[in-house]
């Protein structure tokens, strides 16, 4: 099997510089330890907690960002959509469109974004169960577009909880396709904060190695080189800073679980 | 306090006999008890559990079905909307638009209900808690309309189960704006049938009675007169021929309900 | 169907006086409005969340207590028992012996109290599904004692929380035997106070309110004429003096729920 | 910090050449990878979901069996006690007493157990969140004996079904005490075959292998030759054969664990 993909970088885009600061160093991170990397930058947040919480830069100024980041650094991008009208044009720029885990069930939606022909990361929605994304798959795999991705980002734990069920890897997996662990939202508290999701960063490394060592193809982690001044997902995103050692625990842990797979 | 109105109707709209025979059979059962009624009816189903389920007659059609049962029976009519571009037209006709839990925290889809000028029911998503809806409520509120309600169906508790909170009631209550219990969407079953949602309607008139007897403005109920052979929904469904008597036990409780409030 | 039953007492048996005044206003309540009353009381609190809780008076003082509420007042008492040497004695003195939650599937404690021949009131864990207390009441019943209550205190809901579902009375109630709502317990919140539970008295009529509405035999409710000074459980027990108008409310809902059962 | 300590066996001791033959043969595969092993059984199954479900050698001729693992292959042995009156009986036999997940909030039992002075492994409830353990492990440690260790053997999450929650790990090893992943608890589904517990032991591997990355003293795993005639717990226990392998993947993983630990 492959080695671990390491997909990265801020919750929102900011600016040009900003995002190929991060991409740069986590590009570079990744290549030290053998790693795949696909840079990662939300242009719009659309589901925020409260009306007050930033949106973000919008689909043109943000495609023009993460265009940016494709020809200064050669790396792939992924970036979440939203709506319908939206696919056609973020595929034109993103290599992976990223379907929003409120929004998996929406069949327009994941129809439209097949589509495209791009790769498609769909989230697991927090309220369903990890056979559940079979049928989901299904939606997007109906447009003849089978590039797709599944990632787990916790479920629903009574209230602003959520928990990741680390057997959904495995079972998520048995669609045939590559599995992601999004190890810095699944330690969000959604609503935690009252106006804003909360989080806990310290359990974001916990999520990402029990992950790796169950065995996924990727892991998809939110970083910022200053998390608490961050538009968005401050709490559960981890410092830039933090990356490589991170990564160099991960890539260990992956060569094992890799030569010893687990099977359904 | 005003007495308890039922917001009911197939989950699905099925053709203009079909509404009328439902909303007529309806209308007279709610004022044989003096219940205000609201006909429901969903032209889109736009997040079935997998493709191969119904989809509806579609907005045009479906608009115009609505447009009969009000100009038959002069009903008020509620509808669920999935985009932004819906929501003008379908407001045209529907007197209560309504903001699907999987989408209840979708801002632009939020703000473009509210613009309308309609009414706007918030369902609460299945991975919120009921003090989050106050933000959600915020986001329609700050168009200028306020008048919204929102609606408990039920909080995820496990895989493929949803349990139903009764201290949501007064806790929603607390923003100001009319609480609705969905009664049968709270005893569904997600995913539960595999390809489908399963459900078990015997408890539906479990959710409306215990809520009804805490306080609330509404109750939401789907009914069919054969929700087995129904194109959705059908497990959780209550039979037609099932509603007087539940509505009028519920009418009972809500007098006394209504005379001693809970209010927090 | 018996109109309902009322369980209910302080948290702690603390003095015979206490217990006499807290007995003496909940039957002179009770007969009111045609309820009928068993007093409720324990003597030990064997598993408080931390060291420093309180544990009570023991049991051979408890009994006392016990015994002079019966002898003054006339009127069935309940305590719970946490081993099995305890059931024969207190068998002597309490009408009513009751499982813990915590202790719900102890086989030996759940056959010596039932060969106690008393009325043996189960608390379902909050760690059981409704249909696991079939296989419960089965090891009580297998001595010959078929004199069981099933009693619902919520079920474990995410970290410190705890959720009733009101599916889960006419579940237990499939068994034969008769179902109790605990109102206060349903709202506590374990270990929510760091050092101890923590709780929210006032959605207790939520949910004795909800649970008779759905149709039960009894209702459990602590009660305390100063519960932010009791010793135990005092954020979620109900002022004594708010008692005689939730029963009125609870007997008026009664009246028709029981005129309406539901029966699975 | 010291490798991973193995604690296997069956669920229940069945006979002194069953308990032998699996010591020995994990004894040889422990050593073989550089891990400490410890031996754990049952001699009775206090808490079985049904009355039907076989109990077990009961104390005497269980600690027997005990003596005689500790005789004839020199390892330390674990097993479970449920009252008392069993602690000090137990604590002249077994170098680990264990308190069921059920009773870990029994104070009675925890300071019986602490008293023995024998090591104690609490079983974290179902029902509790990781940092209500410290108020657990208090209880323990009042009687002068810290030699405590806390397990994760998962916790509610709707009905009849665990998950475990790998934050948890981290967390209650902020109390300081070592801490232990059951892995075949975990996967346990409580009262999921109608009269006994189901389970899935394809993923008590996943559970070993994310505890161990995480970082973890000990893993606690359950395996028998014949799983799935076991007198107890067989559809979560693993093949002894296919413990070899397992252990090898989970003391690689191990050794990267232990050279990068997690401390919050």
């Amino acid at each position: 099997d492959a080695p671990l993909t390491v997909i990265a970088g801020p919750c929102q885009l900011e600016s040009d510089d900003h995002a190929q600061m991060i991409a740069g160093t986590m590009k570079e991170a990744c290549e030290a330890v053998g790693a795949q990397f696909i840079f990662k930058g939300s242009f719009d947040k659309a589901n925020r907690t409260s009306l007050s919480g930033k949106r973000g830069l919008g689909m043109d100024q943000g495609l023009s960002v993460l265009a940016g980041v494709k020809s200064a650094l050669d790396v792939p991008v992924l970036t979440d959509i939203h709506e319908i009208a939206q696919c056609a044009p973020v595929a034109e720029v993103a290599d992976v469109l990223q379907i929003p885990a409120f929004l998996c069930r929406q069949t327009d939606l994941l129809l439209a974004a097949g589509e495209t022909g791009a790769a498609i990361n769909i989230k697991k929605g927090q309220f369903l169960a990890p056979w559940d994304m079979a049928n989901v798959a299904d939606k997007v795999a109906s447009t003849g577009n089978h590039r797709i991705l599944l990632t787990e980002r916790g479920v629903s734990f009574g209230y602003n909880t959520l928990v990741a069920d680390m057997r959904s890897l495995p079972q998520m997996a048995q669609t045939g396709y590559p599995v992601v662990m999004d190890a810095t939202h699944a330690v969000q508290q959604p609503g935690g904060l009252g106006g804003a999701s909360g989080g806990k960063r310290e359990f974001a490394p916990v999520m990402a190695r029990a992950a790796v060592a169950v065995g996924v193809a990727a892991v998809f982690i939110e970083t910022h080189q200053d998390p608490d001044n961050a538009p968005s997902d401050g709490p559960n995103m981890i410092r830039l800073q933090d990356m490589p050692a991170l990564l160099s625990v991960l890539m260990d842990i992956d060569r094992i679980a890799k030569s010893n797979p687990i099977i359904l």
